[in-house]
């Protein structure tokens, strides 16, 4: 299961009122540097780049690669780059 | 709902491997110039930029885009951009 795909933007408030006026989702997190947007099926984060790295965030374990950062929604993850160098954050949901 | 995001790559097969041995999906198509991989909720492409574009591909009426393209699996399309010029494929799957 992919999490979310986060994509590089310019200004985040730009893309998220572009976005959420054509198409049927909810803003979950917004502030300058980068948004997160629901589907119905899946995420899209919007990201300033220098400030939040651009990557796809997929559903596993992320002990198997490595020593798990903490976030304060609960959730861990470690970052690992695909054969092209993308960043992919391979992410654990918080423990309900 | 999300239907696809088509992400850049160099080298499609060797992004196939390295994304379907990491991680549980299903390869749907491959060929030189591009992949699909399908993941529980969302599915990933992998594209030669220069055969392929990358892009967003949302799904909803292409019709209220413009004109929609035909493909040949029965879904039709209106690529259009945002504000950061990124495509996003407005897609109407095929009729059942």
């Amino acid at each position: 299961m992919l999490d979310h795909v986060a994509v590089s933007v310019h200004d985040v408030a730009a893309s998220v009122n572009w976005y959420s006026s054509h198409f049927k989702c909810t803003v979950v997190y917004q502030d300058a540097t980068w948004a997160l947007l629901e589907f119905g099926n899946v995420r899209l984060a919007f990201v300033i780049p220098e400030q939040h790295p651009p990557h796809i965030a997929i559903l596993g374990d992320p002990k198997t690669y490595g020593e798990p950062v903490p976030h304060r929604d609960g959730t861990s993850s470690v970052y690992i780059k695909d054969p092209d160098g993308t960043n992919v954050e391979i992410l654990a949901l918080a423990a309900k």
